[in-house]
């Protein structure tokens, strides 16, 4: 190999100042570096693999960062990253105090945009633009880099939509590989493929018809092909489109064919591509696994059954069930508002719908849950993975707002298991029938439980909707734990010495709250601790407050949760004890109580 | 005029044994049934004229209510109501008690689904396709009635791109008049245009590249026509879509000549048109004008200031400042995601970005304002129109869950001005520039300040951010009113015998609070009451209760809100009443608190 460019590459001006012919060098040591790095410290590969020649060619040829580039949803920026000033933070990807895994504004000038959730560089960038314009900077360049799963959200639609009758100065660019985290799906998909295929005549391609000066497909991964067409399109005023077409996990074989698991891969072998397995022996089960096999499990006696997910198959673990009983298992793909919709459709219909949509993303369908589900009162199961801090992904994909966003909902019923086994009775229990929506909130990780699978599978038990349960008795003060996070105040309390003070109940119900068990409490306890994984402001802690008012109780109510403020990344420990929700530090608040 | 047709028709059974020549008389005496009824009880007129030969073809073709229709937002759903059963009800329409304004499952089972926001009708018409399938019913049809404005918001983008890639048995219609409440705007909108011209040839056309059957564009209007295209549509197994053109309208020449005030025209004369003006003397000005005027009125002296709304030009009166400043003001169409993206994205150009959607709309961008604006605390400036009870409209189109749902995102403030003072008064404060997003909620309607205009417009004074107003001393309990509300608070006081007890604060300020002068009320008063227009689960006075929990206060408090159910249709005060929160309700309970 010749003398190593990247490591003299700081940022892109260093870069521009290669010769066109070095770049293919640098797109070499780039892809290497990435696949060194992150075969060690973990984090998504596949994507940023897929455009190191895009990422190298959009800095060469635009001035950035006054050019303003961005990247839809940011897995695939770590080229970007290494490339403008975080080359020797880099390693400190996604840790603690470290870079984060996405673009993000407060870390980088050449982050024009902090992205996370899929489909919104079209809306920021055609923002950008139209300001520019406004300010009569009419040379800056404005671009988008968009893949095709994400293009197919509704948000990506509405983006170009608007933008096709402005003449802001925009390039979206399309990286379209076929794949999100599974592969992509939908007519838009099956469209693209066919115009890749030379089936569609360019003349009269859809996105023309949005009004888009629409070029390529071209090959994504042949620098100069790039280099020449993004020359040419910076000297274009008006939207611009640029179709490229990439492979993702592009350099490393095992990545390319199997692009699914090296999206994300863990630890793997730089040279050979394996991956290290860890030994899943003794370890509880993921939460994921628990609904993809128990929904299977439900789906194959109940042939009312349907499962939805918005885009996360393999993430749900509603691959099981695809795969199983493909015609009653529905990936829609990003799109999360029509997820819930055409569950509230199908249940008008008598179906039971597990729509299983990651607790942050159900932001995106909250007006569908509300003003479709909800409102008509329809009994849509929600099924809300990575619920609560999720760690390493951080800010943008905790999912701590839940709890209070949706108990404010009238009609739902809102539920959070404290281990596999409470997981698998409710999904039991929610598909015998019931009268009102239900959303399970449950976190990404594995649970408490090594032996679920064994003593549990098949074993169902019917949950009494609105019950919560004395996990233990105590004769000073009670703790009130919802989900997961209960897990933490049972190891707690067997730390403290004052243990025998300290009852634990654990209110799987934040919706309908247990009255009963709530009057006993404040009773009998002057004081009482609420804890959740979730937001303080308007969550479960909160909603003991509003019960105590009503019923003019005055005991002291002490809150624990997420604070208000958006909590980074971290290992999901580590932020817990950011929180003060850690073992420790409840054992530290309870004994001195 | 023969025979009166339509006194005969109790359902679409009955419309069935009519011969297809009879079909333009039933056309004639339903817009006249229309027109007769809403120009005496008011409600939508435009849009229900315009489909009025489509309603009947619909009925007339297919075995409604076996057959699933499912009719997009719902404003064009009088005839339909008026065909199936509610014709003796229609002059009961938004009325308290009566039937609703929108499709509604609850009323009729010709409702397949309950509609109210727009866009939702693909993915519920596809749900109920799928189970169809599922369950073996091979003939069921289902089909979506949707206009070419609501077609254009992303999430009917993801039920087209689901259902091409299916083979269920739905029909989407495009009802095609080229405008929403206002006239249509996009890159789609003008596509459409082109297509209606004979300028795009079908064969290309973008919803084929959906996988759709396409056919049309027909006549709307031409009975003979839409029952021949529905027969043979009807045959046709798999998605398809047909393209017709109407007039919004129809019938009604006024109407048919001004669209944007006919959609909603009030009491009018029915045989002439023309619209029963009340006289604007002495009333208060709409918070809507507020907004829309002080918006203009700043963006002439601050460059920076951009206006952005989804689809509601008129509603919001952002019209004023698009009319005198179009280059800075933006109607994005029904698009509440990319109007909120959009917007961050200008705010990282440092623009001054108004965001003006109404508040039971923002649910629709709600992990927008999340992830996109409050992540990154960029200033957008949002204005919550039609915050609190919205009357008539009722239980879709309620803006009751904002304050709940905002106030739990951190960098967010919310703030509810009382009147028309202080909401001028933010406007001003808000664009001179804010280190965080603020959420600005006002009400349907007209203010209290009848001399607005004249007294107070280009006067304005900076508001200090997180401060309360104390309105009232008093020596026995104190009442902490947000927003509008607050006004019923002051009269019901006024009325009170017990007067000298009742303090009275506003916070208008949310979040942040003022915990200053909760401190001092706290210490102060031994009982206080809280109250909002909006629900009790998580808002305004769960937020205080979190403050007092926080701060080991102990008093007792009452809050007033919003219960927790979805509240009907009927005028505000008469929902106000239902809630226990008009003039009347309130001096009951001061005066025995």
């Amino acid at each position: 190999m010749k003398s190593n460019l990247l490591s003299n590459i700081f940022n892109p001006a260093d870069l521009r100042l290669l010769d066109q012919t070095q770049l293919p060098q640098v797109a070499q040591e780039l892809r290497q570096f990435i696949i060194d790095v992150v075969s060690v410290k973990e984090g998504h590969l596949g994507a940023s693999l897929g455009v190191i020649e895009l990422t190298i060619a959009l800095h060469y040829v635009f001035n950035t960062p006054e050019d303003l580039l961005v990247w839809d949803v940011g897995h695939q920026a770590y080229g970007h990253k290494i490339l403008t000033e975080r080359r020797e933070n880099f390693h400190t990807n996604r840790q603690i105090g470290g870079i984060s895994g996405f673009p993000k504004r407060s870390e980088s000038s050449y982050d024009a945009f902090g992205v996370g959730h899929s489909s919104t560089s079209i809306s920021a960038a055609l923002g950008m633009a139209i300001a520019s314009q406004l300010k009569g900077e009419r040379d800056k360049q404005h671009i988008a880099v968009i893949g095709d799963a994400s293009i197919a959200s509704g948000m990506a639609f509405e983006g170009l939509n608007h933008a096709g009758v402005t003449d802001a100065n925009i390039l979206v660019i399309l990286n379209d590989n076929a794949i999100g985290i599974d592969p992509s799906v939908g007519a838009l998909k099956k469209y693209l493929t066919a115009v890749k295929n030379g089936k569609n005549p360019k003349q009269n391609n859809m996105i023309k018809s949005l009004n888009f000066d629409y070029s390529g497909p071209i090959d994504g991964h042949d620098l100069p092909a790039l280099v020449k067409e993004l020359n040419r399109l910076k000297k274009i005023k008006g939207p611009k489109f640029l179709h490229i077409v990439t492979t993702k996990g592009k350099g490393l074989q095992q990545a390319e064919e199997n692009q699914v698991v090296y999206h994300a891969p863990g630890k793997f072998d730089a040279a050979t591509g394996e991956i290290h397995l860890k030994s899943e022996e003794n370890l509880p089960p993921k939460y994921q696994d628990v609904f993809g096999l128990t929904v299977l499990d439900l789906a194959k006696k109940n042939n009312k059954i349907i499962g939805i997910t918005p885009a996360m198959p393999s993430g749900s673990s509603l691959k099981f069930m695809m795969e199983e009983i493909p015609e009653r298992a529905f990936d829609v793909g990003i799109a999360e508002q029509h997820a819930v919709t055409l569950a509230a459709g199908m249940a008008t219909q008598g179906m039971v719908v597990f729509c299983n949509i990651y607790s942050t993303f159900l932001q995106r369908a909250y007006d569908q849950v509300i003003h479709d589900v909800a409102l008509q009162n329809l009994p849509v199961i929600f099924c809300l993975d990575r619920a609560g801090l999720v760690g390493e992904d951080g800010a943008t994909h905790h999912g701590v707002f839940d709890i209070a966003y949706l108990r404010l909902i009238p009609n739902m019923i809102v539920y959070a298991p404290m281990n596999e086994i409470a997981l698998q009775n409710i999904l039991y229990t929610a598909q015998l029938g019931l009268e009102n929506p239900i959303a399970i909130r449950y976190p990404r990780g594995r649970g408490v439980l090594p032996n679920w699978q064994v003593a549990n599978f098949g074993h169902y038990e019917c949950i009494e909707i609105g019950v919560a349960n004395q996990l233990k008795e105590g004769s000073k003060f009670a703790v009130l734990s919802t989900g997961t996070i209960g897990n933490n105040v049972a190891l707690a309390i067997k730390e403290c010495s004052n243990a025998d003070e300290i009852a634990h109940y654990d209110f799987c119900f934040v919706k309908p709250l247990d009255y009963n068990v709530l009057n006993e409490i404040f009773m009998k306890f002057k004081s009482i601790i609420t804890i959740e994984d979730g937001v303080i402001s308007g969550g479960f802690g909160s909603a003991i407050l509003e019960f105590a008012a009503a019923n003019n109780f005055s005991n002291k109510i002490t809150i624990l949760g997420i604070p208000d403020a958006f909590i980074e990344h971290g290992t999901v420990n580590q932020l817990q004890q950011l929180c003060k929700l850690d073992v420790k530090s409840l054992v530290n608040l309870f004994s001195n109580h």
